[in-house]
């Protein structure tokens, strides 16, 4: 088998070193006799993985002490339920600003609990959501119990350029498809979460960075299985990461530790970004719409345009090993997911390939 | 190193040719030079292991055409919080029969949401929980949304040795660490459901068994990823379990499939139990308090009585490869989880080795 590169948004491409000392570690365990499948998940090893697991993600991070490390089984959509649950406190009401695809999704859960009013959207954009809406401390509600953004938006190929400023209001940001490609100052949001299976992982858990004031109070009445003061017990939680997930996660994190943490990811990943963004910007064949400021260095958004010819690029860029350029099922075209695994060497035959393929195919309207 | 055995109750010993396969497939599944972890979710493998896995399942189980198959996300306990949420549909009241700790945890969450009644409990056998409520009709109220009972007591070593008699209230039956041991007749149960860590898979995941009528109406309010309604559309769900995990439940249908199916893995449960449970109802030095007419096939429960002997007999057993014989920390004692993929080559270890402890560590009141 030719090697392969793996655009997908989620579940995403991992190092091969990654793979291959899981691949090592799965029949035989630490030369335990038994796969890490089979682990005992109330045995020690859990609590050795997951204390090892949270030690590195806050090394890496900088995260401060007065915040909560949480590893909670299921996704983003999970999440949704659960921030709801757990920080509708006050008065019930909170404010979403919509960037795109889940922070709408993120919305709609949350108005089964509670007062939702929306802040700001990117949905007028032309084209919808392709950047991210401006706002001041005005357009919140001072009595929220917290403002909801979507940092990245995988679908849409954008990024936050800015942490909105929301006063004394808790901060909570969806990093799926963004954490740990770049450093973040963790003090500036109040929760912060991811599903691994976008890029630093794999599927099955989420991460989330909790400041303690959030969860110390403790719901009752919200199902077991999401609430933060008793997830924040992560060993005895019910609704710990499986093992394997957590595993894979560490692994991520030493991965990223060995290569020079953060600094490095982010020099790496904005080359591997440039390289393709600069390329679309010197030529026409292709677009890409998304506000240039507003940029995703982990998710590239483009099209032909044409959409027999948008199918014939991914067809032939998969034929090249050039796999699952699809953009979402909502949008068409083309998405190039370009997470911290994802190497330059990959990115450069993707834009080879891009190359090749607009000369080789005109557009019919030209 | 030496070949083990390991005796966990979840997650469990997996058939080692099902790890060597999942082991081979891992970083170039189908040899597409990619794992399977890395494949994109909302691409076509996910439905194709969904739609192979639900057809092997429904063949080993004779599942009848007016059941949904729901593969989701989490463990037993996502299931404790969706089972209320999702079917407290009429009255909004309960009955729950208590045999245990996972049935009392169930009762628990379920009391967040509508009116739980103690239907029956074992609760005050002596030891608690060593045996399984005897129940009729008249024990329900007529108006219950449903009757739930947990069908395997992991924990105490129970098994249900009948199916209770609700009349027309739906019967819930959590299965866990039970099904596909042996055939059920599925049409008896309104839901039944497993989590795969429990000796059919890996962590990460539940199986539930639905009948349509239980999940045509569609309940709103609740949270997307508890949703019955929402997870039946397996491939869109928000909810949906991993990939790798439904993945590994495959491969562990097709294991008991390629060895005769469902009456075969009973005669091979029951000859694996018998050979302990001979043994132990043959001597005095180990105590097994279980009801002999509810003892579970799956998790054996013992003990020496003496807390050091306990504890030396767990050491000493794991030094010679058999693993993870803790009984519960709410218990104390022993516990041999003796789930399909255990092979009676395990169980004659085991038993040798009890019979050899025995000899050598004379009680100390004795």
């Amino acid at each position: 088998m030719e090697k392969v590169f793996n655009f997908s948004s989620g579940p995403a491409t991992l190092p091969p070193e990654v793979t291959e000392r899981a691949a090592r570690e799965f029949v035989n365990y630490n030369d335990c006799g038994m796969s890490i499948f089979e682990l005992n998940k109330a045995g020690g090893e859990y609590g050795k993985i997951a204390a090892d697991t949270e030690k590195l993600l806050r090394e890496l991070l900088s995260v401060p002490q007065n915040y909560k490390v949480i590893f909670m089984q299921g996704n983003s959509a999970t999440q949704h339920s659960a921030i709801p649950l757990n920080l509708l406190t006050g008065h019930k009401c909170v404010d979403y600003i919509i960037s795109g695809q889940f922070s709408k999704n993120a919305s709609l859960e949350a108005k089964k609990y509670g007062d939702v009013a929306l802040a700001a959207t990117s949905a007028g954009a032309s084209p919808a959501f392709s950047t991210i809406p401006e706002t001041s401390r005005n357009d919140f509600r001072p009595d929220a119990d917290y403002i909801y953004i979507c940092f990245n938006n995988t679908v849409y190929g954008t990024k936050y350029h800015y942490i909105p400023d929301t006063g004394n209001i808790p901060l909570v940001a969806d990093m799926t498809s963004f954490l740990l490609s770049e450093p973040i100052e963790v003090s500036k949001f109040a929760l912060i979460y991811a599903a691994t299976e976008a890029g630093i992982g794999v599927a099955g858990m989420t991460v989330a960075i909790v400041r303690d004031d959030l969860i110390s109070s403790g719901k009752t009445g919200i199902p077991d299985v999401l609430n933060y003061k008793l997830a924040a017990d992560v060993v005895n939680s019910k609704s710990k990461a499986p093992l394997w997930s957590l595993y894979m996660f560490k692994l991520m994190l030493e991965w990223i530790k060995e290569r020079g943490g953060l600094e490095e990811m982010k020099r790496r990943n904005e080359k591997k970004a440039s390289l393709i963004y600069d390329y679309l910007d010197g030529q026409s064949y292709y677009t890409a719409s998304v506000d240039k400021k507003c940029r995703s260095m982990m998710n590239v958004v483009f099209c032909i345009g044409e959409s027999a010819l948008d199918a014939k690029f991914k067809k032939e860029a998969a034929a090249e090993g050039l796999y699952n350029l699809d953009g979402h099922s909502s949008v068409g075209g083309m998405c190039a997911s370009l997470y911290d695994a994802m190497p330059y060497e990959g990115v450069e035959r993707l834009v080879s390939f891009m190359k090749r393929f607009a000369q080789e195919n005109p557009k019919l309207d030209t």
